[in-house]
Order: structure tokens, then sequence, then C-alpha cells
């Protein structure tokens, strides 16, 4: 007889392309949001948590069209054969609420959301499955005013976070220019259009005389292939470069590049004046060029929006894996999309908004020194006397009263060693010793481990020599004597 | 020729079960969610958010035993066939990242989690498919001292958040002194053991008298069906009953009670031990019977946990939807259960830890009008004139400087009426109105929104005709009458 197959025990891991966040990532990012959640209210911007499951239907980009619509998305069906869906941003469910409520929510109405997205996609290193966004939006009004507003917001947001004035610049192009500039091209053939448009996406990477290139016969990339051009002549390419180097000296320089560059297109003309109107709203409220500056160089979202977009860049730099220095680059991004409820009401309905980027904001402050994971660890109240529990329970029960965050170590109490090893491990500041000698004498031992530490690391120096570690205090001085050791480190 | 067939519009609607939250919703939680993150950090708790994707073999409690595994989870298969599943709890994942992580974890590793979770169940009213959880857990140590300290822990949270003493109770069990009360009734079939912990369950619904009947021959429910009993005699049942009862005038009768109760179970009278110990290290922290408690009534949970067992109650009485005094009841529950990892790993770990229902405790602090949707919408900057949009966005700009929350109305500023409505819709404080006459003459008019509210409402009031709502202050004064009104709302 065959014994009973035995189940094998499942794996502890992450679906593939999900991560766990520890203690200070979890709580740096609360903080984070916490501080933009602030600035987005003082806005007038008010909360909205829709749910993370959404239609397929409402998602919308996603729509099935094969049996099982899994591109992109993590999708199932549900009990009724719908197709149910993780959202994969914030803005598609702020349409579909934005449909849903219209009758009950103010026009315009201002909103910000918080959360985790979802992207069936493959992950690679620093690419997840679940990540965060923090989005700002305003449906409901075609106001430059609104447009500027979200500028102003993003960069106070930078500063509020620890970005200071001058470690970023907010960026402002207008895609209604650029359909100007294709207008001055004289292009009209929709798929020569696409190709212009795919190639001034490329203009981060391979410069002007790399646009300039492309845009007309050819050019050789990098790796030695030829990549064909788009076949425009010099002059029909001439509006696509003065548009992208149309940056001038100030506001009034580049404003004056761009109406040259549009020709005599009226769509670029009104692009043009919608730059030229944020920069005046702003300039009204002290946002000068230094922090929010006109600048048609930036191409990224140009497909997507269809009137002024945003990018905010942090321009200080960093080391890279290889320790060469870059710049930080993007993290935030936002524009105007005038079709975003049209899909389930007919009804054109203009919006602008913005997506901060929290996880590469987090990463610039770390990357910076401006966060540091701070000994944050608990006081740990060590078990001397295993009867004596409840008088150590006492002790935390104390320094918590005074806000001090204090546990008792709940582990196997036999071996000391172990329970200062575990107060390494929870880098906590202070551990607290009391067995039957301090007890009968009504004192604690307070041993300072991060001055214990410091010694440990330079044994040599004087100094240290003058400051024990550790010392005896009276029990009735406990949660004074923990305090002062705390606030030396502050 | 058929005309092409138009894609119908897809509906603006949350999936069944799902729902959005706006506003003071949203931002009443997220403090809440802070206040009970900042107790549990305070006791030595580590945040951890784990991706709110599971495979379902780590999940467990739901591993496919058909085709699709869509039993209460939302489930799908993954491009390598695998099942994943959206969490239903934050336990599981807790044991899935502590099997995963216990080398690099500080044991004991005490942990909070707060997040959504969902569920695939028929909802209901009140019901949703998605909801928040917000827990506590230490794994790795059976001291009853870290059982002591989640209750502590549990009763800090509850007044934090606004619930004040004498409004609220913790009461503990164990599961131990039920095993002893069985071994006491002499029932040693498994399902008829079973059959005793299903009739303890309805202890809180029929009473000391229902569960007698229901332990013996049986019992007339109240729809006149006849339900059978177990079919203990009343000698087996004595001690069940003694046990449910058990509750006395202070700990001492209560444990003394329970030690007669189990008879000469070894577990039992180690369960009563446990009970005591929590008793013991909860006085000396000065938490009295007021606040936690010894009760052996409590039955909710001692089918899943296997030591002690905690369940906070609010005492206060609040109208149900028929106009009638009832208790809130129940708003957080955990215990202790010590088989977390081991389907992992095959060793046993020790847990023990709580779960606070956020959402039920928002709705009582609602009930008690302890939670006002404040009148915290925006100061609103009305439109007189179009073309001086930037001075209205300098006065928002004056206004949020000074931490006020404020905005320009960004809708069609040609009908004055919408301004005020929106205003209204918004629940603003205070309009600020500055058309060419006051430009001209350097001042704003600043309407008091609340007061004038108030004023339509009592017309005929004396006092109101001394105050007007509406009144012209010299512009470089906006701030601070602004802030005077805001602040005589406080």
């Amino acid at each position: 007889m065959a014994k009973p197959k035995k189940q094998p025990r499942p794996k502890a891991e992450t679906p593939k392309g999900f991560r766990d966040y520890f203690g200070a990532e979890v709580s740096e990012r609360t903080a984070m949001l916490r501080q933009i959640a602030g600035v987005y209210h003082r806005y007038g911007f008010d909360a909205l948590e829709s749910s993370a499951v959404e239609t397929v239907e409402a998602l919308g980009k996603f729509l099935p069209d094969v049996d099982r619509p899994n591109e992109g998305v993590f999708a199932w069906q549900d009990e009724d054969e719908k197709w149910l869906a993780l959202r994969y941003d914030l803005t598609a469910p702020l349409a579909r609420v934005y449909a849903q409520h219209r009758n009950d929510l103010p026009t315009p109405y201002r909103r910000y959301a918080m959360g985790p997205v979802w992207r069936n996609e493959k992950p690679g290193p620093g690419r997840f499955r679940q990540f965060y966004q923090c989005d700002a939006d305003t449906v409901g009004t075609a106001s430059m005013a609104a447009d500027a507003e979200i500028c102003a917001m993003l960069a106070d947001c930078l500063e509020e976070v620890g970005i200071p004035r001058g470690d970023y610049v907010v960026r402002v192009n207008n895609r209604k220019v650029l359909n100007g500039v294709l207008e001055a091209t004289g292009v009209t053939d929709p798929e020569q259009q696409a190709a212009v448009l795919r190639t001034i996406d490329k203009f981060d990477k391979v410069g002007e005389s790399g646009v300039r290139e492309l845009l007309g016969k050819g050019r050789l990339d990098a790796s030695g292939a030829y990549i064909d051009g788009v076949g425009l002549s010099d002059e029909q390419a001439a509006p696509v470069l003065a548009f992208l180097t149309s940056k001038g000296g100030d506001t009034a320089a580049t404003l004056s590049n761009l109406r040259a560059a549009v020709g005599g297109s009226d769509v670029g003309t009104a692009g043009v004046g919608e730059l030229e109107e944020i920069a005046t709203l702003l300039a009204a409220q002290g946002y000068g060029p230094d922090r929010i500056v006109i600048d048609p160089s930036v191409v990224r979202g140009l497909g997507y929006y269809t009137g002024p977009v945003f990018e905010a860049e942090l321009t200080f730099e960093i080391l890279d894996e290889k320790g060469r220095p870059r710049q930080f680059g993007s993290v935030a991004g936002g524009g105007r999309y005038d079709d975003l409820v049209k899909r389930f009401t007919g009804q054109e309905v203009p919006a602008t908004g913005v997506s901060i980027g929290v996880d590469r904001l987090l990463a610039a402050l770390h990357a910076k020194g401006r966060l540091q994971a701070k000994a944050e660890g608990p006081v740990v109240v060590t078990v001397m006397d295993r009867d004596r529990m409840a008088d150590y329970q006492a002790m935390v029960g104390e320094l918590r009263a005074a806000g001090i965050r204090a546990e008792v170590y709940l582990g196997n109490p036999k071996n000391f060693g172990n329970q200062l090893k575990y107060a390494d491990k929870r880098n906590s500041p202070v551990a607290v010793i009391e067995g039957g000698d301090e007890n009968a004498k009504g004192v604690v031992q307070i041993k300072d481990l991060i001055l214990g530490a410091q010694i440990a690391e330079n044994a040599t120096l004087e100094e240290w020599k003058e400051r024990p570690s550790q010392f005896e205090v009276p029990r009735a001085q406990l949660v004074e004597k923990v305090r002062e050791i705390l606030g030396g480190q502050g």
C-alpha cells in the first residue's frame, strides 16, 4: 500500500515583482504622503479614495479584445462573468468617479488621491508591480489658472518634503504649441505626423543634431545600426528644431521664440498664449523661473496631454551605481487632458493634474543624506529576573506615558547577551537593567547603547574615558535620565 | 449595408460591493490610523507593509481544491499559471513575511500593519468587499507579558482616538480554560466537542438558559423551530455553564470560579494561571478591571485562538436605525495563535495580536457626535473681473502662506450666484470679493458664510442685526481679518 502523500509545505515568498516594506521604509513614506496631503489640502483639494478594484469596462484602456484581458493589468472574472481589475493608475478611477458622482461634486472638482496601483508588467531591478501614486487633479475648468495652480502646488510640495529651492525646477511646455509647430512644418499625413512626434520624444537622448538627422534622412545610432529618418526637408524640420531649442534667456525671449516657431498657426499661437498666461499668473504669486520655467525642451508626456505639460526635475547631482555623477532627474509630471470623462458621458470635461513619484522623491532624499533612518529604536528594558516581569512592565509604562518608545524584552531571558543583541538589532538607543542587587538598592542601570557603540568604534579616543556608557541612577529618576540621553542625541 | 455598430459607452460604476470615500471620510480615517500607529510605535512595534497580492499557496486557507479558487478571495492566474490573490486579512501575510524573513527580523518581532483587505463575499448594507484592517502582533514569544501588553496597548489606542475611560472595556478570556472545561465535561468525542463549541458561540444570543437547553435536549427557537441539543447530561453541562457565568465581583473571584469550573484539568488550570498572570501584569501598570477585565463570557474567537482571547467593546448606548437604544458593541479583537508560521517552516512559533476595526470606531465616534465633519472647506476668493485672475491668485497665495486653506473660484465666473453656490457646496467659511470699485479703493469685501447661514436660519433674532455677515476691509488686512473669522469659529 502506498503511503499517503505528504502535502509539500507552501513557499514563503512574495509573488514575482512584489515586495515587502519594513519599519522606516513605511513610516518615511507615510510621513511624506502626509506632508504632500497637507499642501494639497491647503490648496483646496479634497481627498478621494476609490476602491482598488474597478470593472475592466470602466478602466477602459484595457478593454478585453481577447478572452483574458491580462495585458498590463491584473484582471479576473467575478461570479457574474464581469471582468474586474486592479487599478493601474489613479486617473482612470478619477474619470469613473467624476462621471458617476458629477451631480453631487462641486464644479470645478479639486481632488487628491494617494495609494498603491498595480501593473501586470515585466518586473525589473527597482521596478515593481505594485507602487504608490500621489495625484492631484482639477476637473471641470479650462482656465489656465488651474494649470498654474498645479505648478505652484507642485513646487510647494517639493519644498515641503525637504527639497530646497534651487534643487528643483518645474518645467512647463504645451502640446498646442507642438500642434502649431506641426502645422508650420506643412506635414499633414497622420502617419508622418506620428513619426515626427516619436522623433521629438528622442530629444532627451539624441539631442538637437540627432533630432535633425532623424527628421531628415536618418542616423547611425550608437550601436552602428542605421535608423531611417522621417524624410522631412530642412525647411520642414526647421520649426520643430526651433521649437525644441526655443528656450531663451528669460520668459519673454522663450515666448517670442515660440511665436516664431509656430508661424501663423492659430492653435500654436493659442498654445503660446496659454504659456504666457501661466507665466504671468505664477509671477504674480512670486513663482519665478528659478522655480517654474517655460521650457519647450520638455517632451515627455507631449503625446498624451492636450494642453500644458509639466515636469518636476531635481537638479542636483547624485552618484549612479558606478559612482559617476548624474542629474537625479524627474520626480513628478502632469498636464492637461480634456477628454477624461467623455468616454462615459459623451461630454468633454476639461481637466488638469499632476502625479508625484513618492518613491523617487524618497530615494532622492536618501541619496542626498536628508533622510537618515534615525536611531528610532525603542528603549529596551531587559529581564534579569523572570518573576519580576510586572516591575519591568511598570518601567516601560512610565516611559511610554512620557512619550518615550519603550518595550520589555519578551524573548527567553536566560542569556543576557541575547537581550543586548536584540537591543542592537532593534537599533535601541538605551537599555535598562535592574537585577536583584539594583532592586534592593532602589536603583537601575542605564546603558547608553549609541555612546557605547561609538566608544567601541573609537576605543583609543581620550574623550570617551570620562563618559561612561553605563551608569546607575535611582529608580525614581529612570524616565528623567533616559530622556536626557535621548535628548542628547537630537 | 449595415451601419458600423456604435460601441456602447462604459458604465461609470464601482464594482458590486465596492465604494468610494470622499473628503472627510478619507481624512478622518487617515488621522485615526495615524493616532493608532503612534501608540503602536510607542510600544515598540515596527511598521510592515506587505504587498496586497499574495500567492494563493502562501495565503493557505484558500488553497484551490477546484479549478478556480474564488471562494472567499479574489484570485487569478498569472502568466506562469500560478494562482495569485488579494490578501483577505493582515495575519496570513504576516505569517508569510515572518517565515520568509525570519533570519533578518528580531525575535520577538513586534509589527503593526494597516491597510485594505479584500473579501470575495456577498456584499450587504455596510458590508463591503474592501475594508481597512489595523493590526499589531508579537511573533516569537510565549510570554503572557506579550498578551498583557497587547491588551494595554489596545486600551491606550481607544483612549488616543477619543473613547474616554469608562466608555470601553477590554475583556479577556482563554481558550485553554475552555479546553479544561471540555475535559471536565468528560466529552471526548471530537464531533460532540465541536457541537459544544458551536453551542458556546451562541451564548451572546441565547444566554445562559438557552445554552443550558442546547447543551441538553434542545430548544424551541424564536421562529418556532426546534433545535436539537448536544445531548449532554446536566452534570456534563455544568462545567460549561459554570465557565460562561464565572465572572465574579473582582478578578480574584472570577479566577477562583474558573478554577472550580475546570476541575482537575491540567490545561484548564494552566489557562487560569495565564489569565491570572495577565491580570497581575496589567495591575502593575495601572490597568484595572475598569479598563481590562477577565471575563469568561467572551466567546467570540475562542474557536480560532489557542490561548488568551481579547475583545474590546464600547459600553455606551447608541440609537439603532429604528431609534432604539443599544450597546455599540465590539470594535477590536485578538488573541494568541501559536501555529502561525508552522505551515511554512514546520516549526511552531508562538504569536499573539490584535486587530482594531477602524471603520467601526469611526462610526462610534460619529454616533457619539465626537467627530463632526467640521467646516473645513477652503476660503473661496471669487472672480469679479476675469482679467484680474493674477490678483486673485496672489490673495490665495498670501492666505495659504499663512496656513489658511484657500482657493480662487476656477469655474466660469460670469454668474456670481454660481460662485456663491460653489462656496456653499465646498462648505467654505469665508468668501472674498474684490470688484473694480473695491480695487480702486484698495479694499476687499469679506463674507462670513457661516454667520450668514446662521442669520438666514434665524432671521428674526435681534443679535444678528449688529453683526453684519459681510464687511469691507483694507486689502492689506485680508489675511488678518480672515484669520479672525476662522479663529472665532474654533
